[in-house]
């Protein structure tokens, strides 16, 4: 029932990478199009054996178990090559790029999200080896991580510490040409399975003479079977109940004593796992695209069919039988365009982000709106795919309340949508206030060449994002707590306004569909007005947050 | 970990009926005091067991059983009179006012909404008998399922019809003084059980002679058991797994000739079952409400006591530990004030709507906005309590992601929130405009009295709310297509205008406390502030959601 959206990426691709030559385009086209082949042919269903048969965690010999069928299906993926996607090709990478790379991913993400973050995890801990990590743990780890061999997680939170890193207390202690690694992580993701030979857990620890807080972190690689075939000292301790995501294990783990290697310097652990943090929150963002993607297409099978009460409008009735079908019901179809105006603009979005260099400094700005938006932005659209679907969408049959209550974590880890506002407010527009200004400037001159239909709002948009910037960067000289209390709003209002502009630029052409240009309008006339009530909010009182007593809650 | 909020709900009788007596008060507070008692003694606890264990069908003899306690638990519900409290005393009811049943209501919800279904049925059912049955099924079925010995159900929605009842199949042929009652019901909450004796099962099915569509439909009893002791051919064919409420089943009855009695006039069963289906929609935004306390005080005992980072203003570090309780970060703050405004402000609406006269035209008017509305923002709400948590709102020690799962399900029954919007628009509006008009005239009335803060915006939004009536009433006449389109943001605009009203009422007397002060401003600063992107939005073009082509979707 899941058909990838091949027209969809076409044209993304047509708008945002018109460079590519037609041999790569014909390869990218093969790549997607056997990645769709996977997806229908077994992902998607074993996305919901996985949903109702979660994974078996056994305490005594500290295993997790998939469901059956589950390994065969990731040796496919290896063979593929899926794990290898993005990787130097010195590791046995195929280097494609980010772009392509997303639309595998969303397809992946739609079919099974709750097995991609196995992989995901892998490519995050390659990233993090690949960047920082001395040759030698490169050529013996990197080459079976790239062909999923081997796999990978990462292991920053403890009982008392998520968001907060500096307070970890997880200990390193050196032993001769390795550390001994102690301590309890929770939360871990993939952190023990039965899916690969050997599991590279890449770990956040302190060593004895550290500095206090997350300028005394390191980062380790402790491998769950050391290179001499020994089991390493490093257990899956227990497993978390969760809402979603069932067949992804959440991990207790334990070091006691556990080998481990330095990755890059001392004490630099937290820049270096950032590394692949940035790149990790852009694959939530994507997440929250595919679950919409696949809810849409999963509900309109259900609206197209399911017949209740006639058309409003005679002239749409279907006298051969006795209800039309709901989505000619004005509310249902308004539904519609929401998921697809918005799920269209959100892909573009995170797709424009991929073709930007990854060291230009805006990738770094836009990544906390890209996780928050597209997340919270994504599970709404769930919501109303459920909605449509009245008691069916409620009910397991059609799934779509598993695609609700899997995306839901989406906007909660990789740090939680708010602390994303907080790093997109205190942090980057703080310290990169020109990159965000010359961005909003670029914006504006684009915005010169958009359709006359959009481009009055888009500029009123840009001037609304402008102007509160302006205000943001007083309130962070004069009280912080006043920017924090805004930031998720701005960080909103700047999503919608960037959808917008993405809107722009998929009907700039000629070429663009008449389809387009009516999803365009929709979100222009129904989404983005909802640029005016956030800036409304920002120009409100904000101190009664901050003043408002703690005992009165 | 559940309280009531005691002292909301006291204000709450202050400012709506200060007309009541001591002696009432004293009552009153009383039966709240012990259905407060019982939440917490049990209620609470049986919620989390319901949620893991969920019930128990057997196919062989289509008997459900529900979770080991439940019984007992109903027993003490029976002892403590909360079948009977809003019933005729002549039945052995209390004649509780309407306001007071509800604040009983949404404590019994907030502690387990699932099992709470049961009862509400019962209720319904009753409401449905007293109106319409004759003297002698009154007789018979009243005193038995006021007590709560025996239950009831609703018997509406078939496989190719919930909405559109006009369609069903179910077939009623008479037989001396009873009827043979077959076909297949679908999705009959409460319709196998072990909580009772006896199953009343209240039955929309079509006499051989009806007329087509929604004026042929009647509504027949149908009890499990007989008088006579016999066992009635009406069965439990099936169960649905849904995403949440799973101690409460759903569940396929099939009606095999079995014995009915006829409520009411033949042809007329539809205007029998609103009698109680307004009311029970009622009782689907007391859920919203309910499920939204808890979770507001689930994720409230958490926020308190997490501590993360140091809050930003030094003045509130506390030196003893290492990092601040989550609750002085603003985002978490204002997610805080978002959800206590919003769930303050909604119980108020349903009060004041409760202390109408129940044939007072407004409240036939308010029921949609209220089931709507009160179901839609309250799982917002959710929502936003089990994000401020992080991971831990996802996962099921914290209970959050179970309210937030089983408070999914008030936006789609009773009548979707689509359809509760097309029965304001198409219905209500249209058929009842000059009492809209009268209403919206004695709202702006009342705002005269109100807190300088709050008059003008309040004002400000009831104009909005009057001059997009205006143009619906056109749009009705030129094309019902538009204004169906428009329904949900209509309402949604009339019910962030109402709960701007309450928060108006709540703190015009002096006496309303600094909390609430504070709590109406934020409502009015950071929640109102929709009103205006909603207004917006209402004079956009609706034409291209009705002309968009179905298959470019």
């Amino acid at each position: 029932m899941y058909h990838a959206p091949l027209t969809d990426y076409n044209y993304l691709m047509q708008c945002f990478t018109p460079e590519l030559s037609k041999e790569d385009r014909a390869l990218y086209d093969a790549i997607l199009t056997s990645v769709d082949e996977l997806c229908q042919a077994q992902l998607v269903e074993s996305n919901f054996i996985g949903d109702q048969q979660g994974i078996q965690f056994n305490p005594e010999d500290h295993s997790i178990q998939l469901p059956k069928g589950y390994q065969a299906l990731v040796d496919q993926m290896r063979e593929l090559g899926l794990f290898a996607l993005e990787h130097a090709s010195v590791w046995g990478g195929l280097e494609l790029p980010k772009t392509i790379c997303q639309l595998c991913y969303e397809m992946l993400m739609s079919a099974n999200s709750a097995l991609f973050l196995g992989m995901s995890l892998t490519h995050s801990a390659c990233m993090a080896i690949e960047k920082n990590a001395s040759e030698e743990l490169k050529n013996t780890y990197l080459p079976k991580m790239v062909s999923g061999q081997w796999m990978g997680s990462m292991c920053l939170t403890e009982s008392h510490c998520g968001t907060d890193l500096g307070l970890i207390k997880t200990k390193a202690m050196s032993k001769g040409d390795h550390y001994l690694i102690s301590g309890q992580k929770i939360w871990i993701t993939f952190g023990e399975h039965d899916l690969a030979e050997n599991i590279i857990h890449l770990v956040l620890a302190k060593l004895p003479d550290a500095p206090e807080g997350s300028r005394g972190i390191s980062l380790f690689l402790v491998p769950k079977w050391l290179e001499n075939g020994d089991r390493n000292t490093v257990y899956c301790a227990g497993v978390e109940h969760k809402m979603g995501t069932h067949v992804s294990p959440t991990c207790v783990m334990q070091f006691d004593e556990a080998q481990g290697y330095l990755i890059g310097e001392a004490n630099h652990g937290l820049a270096h796992m950032f590394v692949m943090m940035n790149d990790a929150r852009k694959t939530v963002a994507n997440q929250g695209i595919a679950l919409a993607e696949i809810a849409y297409q999963a509900s309109h099978a259900f609206v197209k069919d399911r017949r209740q009460s006639r058309a409003l409008d005679p002239n749409k009735h279907d006298h051969a039988h006795p209800a039309d079908p709901i989505l000619h019901h004005p509310d249902v179809r308004r539904q519609r365009l929401h998921a697809k105006s918005i799920i269209i603009g959100l892909r573009a979005l995170l797709f424009y982000a991929h073709t930007l260099p990854q060291d230009d400094p805006l990738t770094n700005l836009l990544t906390p709106i890209l996780k928050s938006f597209c997340t919270e932005i994504g599970c709404d659209v769930i919501d109303h795919c459920l909605q449509v679907m009245g008691g069916s969408g409620y009910v397991k049959d059609w799934h779509v309340e598993q695609y609700y209550r899997d995306a839901r974590i989406a906007m909660i880890y990789e740090g939680t949508n708010g602390i994303q506002a907080l790093d997109f407010v205190l942090r980057k527009i703080k310290h990169h206030s020109s990159e965000w200004q010359s961005f909003l400037d670029q914006c504006k001159k684009d915005s010169e060449a958009m359709a006359p239909w959009l481009k009055p709002a888009l500029q009123k948009a840009l001037n609304e994002t402008q102007h509160h910037f302006e205000i943001i960067l007083k309130d962070l000289d004069n009280n912080s707590e006043i920017a924090a209390a805004k930031a998720p709003i701005y960080l909103k209002l700047a999503g919608y306004t960037l959808v917008t502009l993405m809107w722009g630029k998929l009907t700039q052409n000629t070429d663009a569909s008449e389809q387009y240009h009516t999803l365009g309008k929709y979100f222009l006339d129904h989404e983005a007005c909802k640029i005016e009530a956030l800036s409304i909010e920002l120009n409100q009182d904000f101190s009664l947050i901050t003043e408002f007593k703690s005992e009165d809650f």
